[in-house]
């Protein structure tokens, strides 16, 4: 939050010490919430949508090869669920779900379908493990789109559902637009569903609006409803896919629809990466367990090509700047404990942190940490003194490393053996470069 | 949700009908909570901090004119407050802060300090509306940045803070990583700034990872504590930001600190224009009495190009993809009604929606209102029949608008005069295209 440490006073005095603490919060602050005794924050699944959400994304055309190279790239991932276009969709379309049915994931293979029984019966054909049936139960998609009434919706429901459980594979049953239906309908169908026996309900925030505290009151009503799991869909068009996502899981919900960059129709749902980065802060543990997150880059890396996007300049962990510190008074603290300004480990996900130096807003600590880099020896206060000069350049314009290299050099050689000539008031250099240094340049 | 409409039975019978409502929803489902007596929803301030906090992103080198050029288009759009760099950070930014606070913009100038004499005494000599001070009291930042125990900071505010009031301009005091502070010592601090006078208290993310229902039971807490207005500021690292922000002012906080697109330190902070789209959906009114939405893309594209980033695929309201249908279900009930799939208007935005037919995922709905803007004269089911023939070549290989036309016309010219050569089945042609039609392409 503040932009520079280094013209500050002195910073520690002996009766302020904060003693070194064995550990900082024996609580994780961003855990599980202790009050939510049906909190799957720490039990949920992934389903992946890339293939299906991701494939009404405006630039999205995956060909049967593409398709593969990246159900394969989910599955390594360890994602729980991989979900298809549905084989009404078009001819191409159902080849490629047997297709990817037969190449024997550990994923399960789902399709998301109308509820409808042509479009079930050419989903079941398929292989598919599981069959994702869809209908909108607001008034706007009552009235626009499909014309039905509940009563039709829940015999067309109720025909669906037993057909697929007869071929003993999965089904869920999702309402579309669920924010804006009402709520005793909604209640009324997803108990007849539960009670015929469907794996999971779905609820949908299909326009993208929903906000948290709605989510967690709509999920934890729908939980005290129905025994199954419970599913969640939510679009990103107000920017609280991945808040919801978490306050689902907090309420109750079991599992959580998600694409890579989480695209999807218009700006898309709740991205893969983002979520992992919301999950990891709540439970490292469980998510390091399920899920390879070193693969994360690459498998964004893989979908961004295929739909010919960038990745976003502030994507969660990957973005190029997720784990670049810049302000002095950051600099100094990520220097002396990373967990200061930071709650993910860059490890995690086999990327690095870097602290940014080469600018006005720059401090003595992060100048320092990069002479100790260039294996130069410098006093605190010659660091500080250089660090001047290079706050002086930054305002004048932008800079890059190797400005700063060598205003740094410069001014290195310019004080000759710098253990002869401190400068004033500073203590005698301390040899701070005993062991060599690799330039991380 | 649902990928394809076009092969569905008829889709309204007569019973089923729902008769055309007057109002769907009387209600705003995503407009403020009923049961939140203190919310803000409806009464909320942006404190625009593009020019401070995205100074610290990674990118962003702003010389003199173009934060003068940022700071005036700010104040068109018509943001409350604008925060400024520290003057104590470069001596650049000082000058540029004295620049800013001369303009006589509308919106009140803040700027950012440490909290300490040395940045109080250069800020108020800027001519700045208010100082916003900030102080870090999690037991990391306490350990790791500043060192000081929470007596030296109540000590070190109540100094500050008295000298900005006697200088007659507005102070807000801010702990700093806020959700790992402990609860009675940020209560303590808060409190006792309250008592002598602040017009705000902070409660930052500085780690990017607090989730909703935490931020509403911290802000809640804080609200019944102190008498001031509540400020928040919201780190994205973990992609709850939007929703932090909307969630804190559900539980009575009145301002947001917002950047354009988000630039902060690392992956940045709440974006401005992520949140109006989170705002205008909960009070439509309040948002477009008080900013100029339409301004919002040419302040993004400025941003964007001074720290030399694009807009990303995926942003909320501006990506280029934010307004575009794709798969048949949703072109069809857009069609009919975009209210069924969209809760933003973007002409509110100065934007349009766009229906994405050149694709497999296409539906015979979609195609006819091509049909109609290219003013050829199709049946229902010769569109049907001209739409498989799309959907089988988007099989294939991605299209463009192109491709759909040639097919399209050339069905048509096989035809010959519509009219005339009903295909079989297909009612008698009306004539759909009598009022003469812009081709939108």
């Amino acid at each position: 939050m503040c932009e520079t440490a280094d013209n500050a006073p002195a910073t520690t005095t002996t009766e302020d010490k904060v003693p070194i603490a064995p550990a900082i919060h024996p609580r994780n602050p961003y855990g599980p919430h202790p009050g939510d005794y049906l909190s799957n924050v720490s039990n949920f699944q992934l389903i992946e949508s890339t293939l299906r959400e991701g494939e009404q994304f405006a630039n999205a055309f995956f060909d049967t090869e593409k398709k593969i190279e990246i159900a394969k790239a989910l599955d390594d991932f360890g994602v729980d669920y991989i979900e298809l276009t549905s084989p009404a969709a078009s001819e191409q379309s159902r080849k490629d779900c047997e297709a990817i049915c037969k190449l024997g994931l550990k994923a399960k293979i789902l399709t998301h379908i109308r509820c409808h029984m042509d479009d079930a019966r050419l989903a079941v054909a398929t292989g598919v493990d599981g069959v994702d049936v869809v209908i909108g139960t607001s008034q706007f998609l009552r009235q626009y789109s499909h014309g039905k009434d509940m009563n039709y919706i829940a015999k067309a429901a109720v025909e669906v559902i037993e057909f697929v459980k007869s071929h003993n594979i999965e089904i869920r049953f999702s309402s579309e637009d669920s924010f804006r239906s009402d709520l005793v309908d909604l209640l009324n169908i997803y108990k007849t569903v539960d009670k015929i026996g469907v794996n999971r309900v779905g609820i949908a925030d299909t326009v993208g609006c929903a906000n948290p505290r709605q989510v967690f009151e709509l999920v934890r009503t729908l939980r005290s409803v129905v025994s199954c799991d419970i599913e969640c869909h939510f679009h990103d068009d107000t920017g609280c896919a991945i808040a919801n996502a978490y306050t689902a899981l907090e309420g109750g919900a079991r599992l959580i629809d998600v694409s890579v960059l989480g695209i999807g129709e218009r700006n898309g749902i709740t991205p893969l990466g983002g979520l992992m980065a919301r999950m990891i802060a709540a439970d490292r543990d469980y998510v390091l367990s399920k899920y390879k997150l070193h693969k994360l880059r690459d498998l964004e890396n893989l979908v961004a090509e295929a739909v010919h996007v960038n990745v976003p300049f502030n994507n969660p962990i990957t973005g190029f700047c997720a784990f670049t510190h810049k302000a002095g008074i950051h600099a100094k603290a990520i220097l002396a404990n990373p967990s200061t300004y930071e709650i993910l480990n860059p490890s995690d996900f086999g990327l690095t942190r870097y602290i940014h130096f080469a600018n006005r807003l720059t401090g003595w600590n992060a100048i320092k940490s990069r002479v100790d880099q260039l294996n130069l020896q410098l006093s605190d206060d010659q660091c500080k003194e250089v660090t001047a000069k290079i706050k002086k350049l930054g305002d004048i314009r932008s800079l890059n490393i190797d400005d700063v290299d060598s205003i740094i050099r410069e001014y290195h050689a310019t004080l000759g053996t710098p253990a002869l000539k401190p400068v004033d008031g500073a203590e005698p250099v301390e040899p701070i470069a005993k062991k060599a240094k690799t330039d991380s340049n």
